[in-house]
């Protein structure tokens, strides 16, 4: 029989749904564990529902922001609220530039009418933006501040690549995209590898979600114990516990993750062991 | 914002996620409990591999033997193996139907072109027919004597019921799919509902899965001590635990349960509670 081979969309639904399942993932969602409004379906649902945004991305059609929007307005009308706003972040122009090249050649053309529509998206998210910023998404006059400096959506993230490792992707070519998706293929195949990929990139990058939520000395403690977990001194499943009951979680390192794997299987990378 | 609205192909996809990730399913992988070659990743993946199929279904064009054929094809290339052979037998032809009545008028205009495809995509599965079977899909032969006979796709099911519940749903006119359906949107929104249904049914029809298996003596003894669980006589755990250790594992209820959800799903019952 012939195999079944996944398209770029396929690849980035499954991206996502290999993340959320991966076990034991410190302090966020994962197989055994639910946040008390956000379900182990609801980011699974989400992985269903992003479908006709990764098409249209796929389809290198359209712009950027726009889509983004797209896939956050689809995946946010359950009850768990936004699940995945910084992994389309990065799997939107992945997905419309094909690889890594691609996209960085992708938000390079981003223009205002792509900050724009990525600030209507940022509306619908609960996301915070830092208190210190002046771009403040609940701030209508931000818009027409874009508007005004004539920003592009890489502007925007260039503005946010200090506090936040989502953004910060975009200006650094997908940097830690690129060392995850590297990670994997090191760690070869299978779901044991997503997991350690995982810890890997939690040890060595400091968690920007969990730095605008604790601050920069809990982010940095995490990395400690985290690597601890890779050098044996803290079982994964204590640290696990730890981060649940301390609402610490390591948000956008599972966004970067997604976006990683995505990378990873469509450079031959197994998931299936 | 507007809300999305669920197309039939993600109500058939959120179906397959939703009973999969369902918890505790006693014997079969839910979100807890994989079984050695087959676990959970691969009942996801399935489901968002199965979406062209279902596609090609929802655009009620095509033979349904054939689409039946692309989804096991589509969802049988990961290591886990055949995992929603009976569940796509039931979803196709209601996709293709939109609704029950429509599935019952799409599968009495089956022919042999379907029969002989749906034997094809049989071939690509480990399902066993019943050693007493004559039409053995192991058997080349088989697929001459369903051309010699002008069998339909319908005449194949009606020649299987009494031997299999998935088969048996498409000559009742889908009996079970139906109180499935009924069940969940009487027992409210949410995913305990889910696990309910399930129960209600393991309680009340011999799983045919597990009588191919173990034989009717191990069906009856499931059916009652699902009983025990809805009467509050033994744990859910307790009877999850002694399935899988006894490998009885109920996957034609799973697979008419996810064609219950999907058909609840477009009567307005909610998952997300």
């Amino acid at each position: 029989m012939n195999c079944f081979v996944m398209r770029p969309v396929e690849r980035a639904q499954l991206a996502m749904m290999l993340e959320v399942t991966a076990y034991p993932k410190p302090g966020n969602v994962d197989r055994c564990h639910d946040y008390p409004e956000t379900r182990l379906e609801h980011f699974l649902a989400s992985t269903i529902f992003a479908r006709a945004a990764f098409e249209e991305a796929e389809s290198g059609k359209g712009r950027i922001g726009e889509i983004i929007g797209h896939a956050v307005r689809d995946t946010s009308c359950h009850a768990g609220g936004n699940t995945h706003f910084g992994a389309f972040i990065l799997l939107v122009p992945l997905l419309y530039g094909k690889d890594i090249p691609g996209a960085i050649a992708a938000v390079s053309k981003t223009d205002t009418s792509d900050a724009v529509a990525f600030y209507k998206a940022f509306a619908l998210t609960s996301v915070k933006m830092n208190e210190t910023d002046e771009l403040d998404v609940n701030d209508p006059g931000a818009i027409a501040a874009i508007r005004d400096r004539d920003m592009t959506l890489l502007d925007i993230m260039q503005h946010s690549a200090a506090n936040d490792m989502v953004a910060r992707e975009w200006v650094t070519g997908f940097r830690l995209v690129r060392r995850g998706a590297d990670l994997l293929k090191e760690l070869g195949p299978g779901r044991q590898s997503v997991v350690d990929a995982f810890l890997t990139l939690l040890a060595t990058e400091p968690d920007t979600f969990i730095i605008k939520k604790h601050g920069i000395d809990i982010a940095r403690e995490t990395m400690l114990r985290a690597r601890d977990v890779l050098d044996g001194k803290l079982s994964i499943k204590q640290l696990d516990e730890d981060c649940i009951q301390r609402d610490i979680n390591p948000g956008s390192t599972a966004d970067i993750i997604i976006a990683a794997i995505y990378i990873a299987l469509g450079e031959g990378w197994s998931w299936d062991s």
